[in-house]
């Protein structure tokens, strides 16, 4: 049989081979290794740069562009700043914090001073000059006139939307596509209208729903994790499926190998939504961190994801996945631990199979 | 183009045109009306008889029995009996539910008296004198004794899944088929291994994970209701899809008015899950008596259930949503009120032109 590719509108507007996006994993996983090689494969490798300085998303972006240059994708976080922190508040923080911190051996965590987090201006201005294929937005939708600048760079624009009125925002704001992440999905929830506990909304409906009160191409996410999963997602109407979980366990991945581990061990769905590591909500696999903190005070986004910086990266140094950011979806128990490229070339492959098998299930009645 | 069918190797073996099921939904939708006319399209209608006596139960049978011969199904819930309920916790109960009694003129509530719903033995005796093609079970497993009781009688058996260890459970215990129920789901919760609030995993990645863990039939059930939802299930590897809130609406369903208008109006998820109409946490769309009744005291399954009837019925009657269960899956927005025959036509239908859309995204690359 000669060799099959399966393809969207979508996907050969972006000139990709097959559709498929790798998920931007801000905070390790998506180094420009794992983007380049999901790229080389045809699919879309995507950064996430919610915590990467301009310079440091400026030299990852050069890394892949001096491999090859296939299109990539690179995603902020774009909520507001919270308001002013106050020591109190603070103070409280550290002190729930505090028996963590002591039990890893580390040096006694100090108040967190702004910046938090890079400056959001910054980033913006680093990604017109990188001018990706692709820009994604998380958490919110961006400034009109930073639409209109990005479009006029010739940059795709995607945004997150985890209810229909989020897409359909989406879509007035000028945006060319829509990434309905559904409940399934690992990470932090990209709600930006409603409160995120309220936005669970599982993969299967919000795709088709999304679908069908949306004119632009929507992008499924959450749960997909092999090619039956990516047909399902192109037979709810999605132009494409944006699988993050998956590729956590790459060789080119950088996540710590704890996280890996947690991923690729997962027997059954095992995953909670947590705010207690960054300070809004995001499903990662339940571990004593998650377990023990709930109910402890918080600080909000980002300042919370600075208290904890220290504390997930010596869990992870230790080998010990208590204290880790462990995020996942649903579906891990699917995961599997493969170069990204040959990853990407058996989720088109198991797609095609998947869906001639199901075309094979209609049969033509006699007239 | 002469017409055309759908069918996989589980629903040939039932008999059926079509891989759809009409979901059991008891309390009201589920009549002989809306079976009738299911099972005459062609899928499986299902009687959901959780609350019927057996008396009952085999009049509605002989009914559809009389409309014609297609197989049908029938759905017990087999949870155990709570153990008694203290006369104080009766009264915080009651005082609790007190006041929307009287907002809605009801004679003060009295105590619920046991038993305060079908036995559970006597329901299973009539299932074996009626024979239905097919029995399922929700929220527990049935012993192992009817199990081998109802194959020898030919009733083909399924149970509800909302986790992988429910699934393989199943298979152990010797059922025909698996219904996983996503996250997404209306109505109640299966769970019966776990806390619910915990197995609420989304329906693409509990069906691709139930599908990969046991060799059985799997049905996926939660968030389906159109015919590109269908052609989902069966991408992710179900056998069936089985569908309960797009039934809602139907002429034939025994749904109240303003359950079906509810449903038709929703516009975007506004389900939450609620244990205080039953006892046992179950999704349905949001009104006044969730919102207020969160944290009243409540009591266990089937207890609170009964308490609840009487308000939920005058509510129903007058015509006012606040009091009534408005159970639905997440996708309510997609809805269509259409008769039951016209409905599974048109999913058949919707089904194979999915199937045909995406199988012409695969192309055939040259040698």
């Amino acid at each position: 049989m000669p060799a099959s590719r399966l393809s969207t509108q979508f996907s050969r507007a972006l000139g990709l081979r097959s559709p498929l996006i790798q998920a931007p994993m801000a905070g390790g996983p998506s180094t420009p290794e794992l983007v380049a090689a999901v790229g080389g494969a045809g699919a879309l490798g995507s950064f996430g740069f919610a915590y990467t300085q301009p310079e440091e998303m400026k030299r990852a972006s050069a890394a892949v562009r001096a491999a090859d240059d296939h299109p990539f994708g690179i995603n902020l976080f774009v909520s507001p700043q919270p308001a002013a922190i106050t020591a109190e508040a603070q103070r409280a923080a550290i002190a729930a914090l505090a028996p963590w911190y002591a039990e890893l051996g580390l040096p006694p965590l100090q108040p967190a001073a702004a910046p938090y987090a890079p400056d959001l201006d910054a980033q913006y201005a680093a990604v017109a000059e990188i001018r990706p294929a692709v820009f994604t937005c998380h958490l919110g939708a961006m400034p009109g006139e930073r639409v209109r600048e990005f479009r006029s760079l010739g940059i795709r624009l995607g945004g997150s939307a985890t209810t229909v009125a989020e897409a359909k925002a989406l879509e007035a704001l000028g945006f060319d596509f829509v990434i309905a992440q559904g409940g399934e999905a690992g990470g932090h929830r990209g709600t930006w209208t409603r409160d995120p506990h309220e936005a669970l909304t599982g993969t299967f409906a919000l795709t088709r729903m999304v679908v069908r009160a949306v004119s632009i191409p929507v992008v499924a996410a959450g749960g997909i994790m092999d090619g039956e999963g990516v047909a399902a997602a192109l037979a709810l109407g999605a132009q494409a499926a944006q699988l993050g979980t998956a590729f956590v366990p790459c060789p080119e991945s950088g996540a710590p190998e704890v996280h890996k581990r947690a991923v690729l061990s997962a027997y059954e769905d095992d995953t909670r939504i947590t705010e207690k590591f960054s300070g809004k909500p995001a499903r990662g696999i339940a571990n004593r961190f998650m377990r023990e903190a709930a109910g402890f005070p918080q600080l909000a986004f980002p300042v919370q994801n600075a208290l904890t910086g220290k504390l997930r990266q010596a869990s992870a140094k230790a080998g010990k996945p208590d204290f880790f950011a462990l995020w996942s979806g649903q579906a891990a128990p699917l995961a599997r631990a493969l170069p990204a490229a040959e990853l990407v070339a058996r989720l088109e492959q198991e797609a095609i199979e998947a869906l001639r098998r199901v075309a094979a299930l209609v049969q033509e009645e006699g007239p």
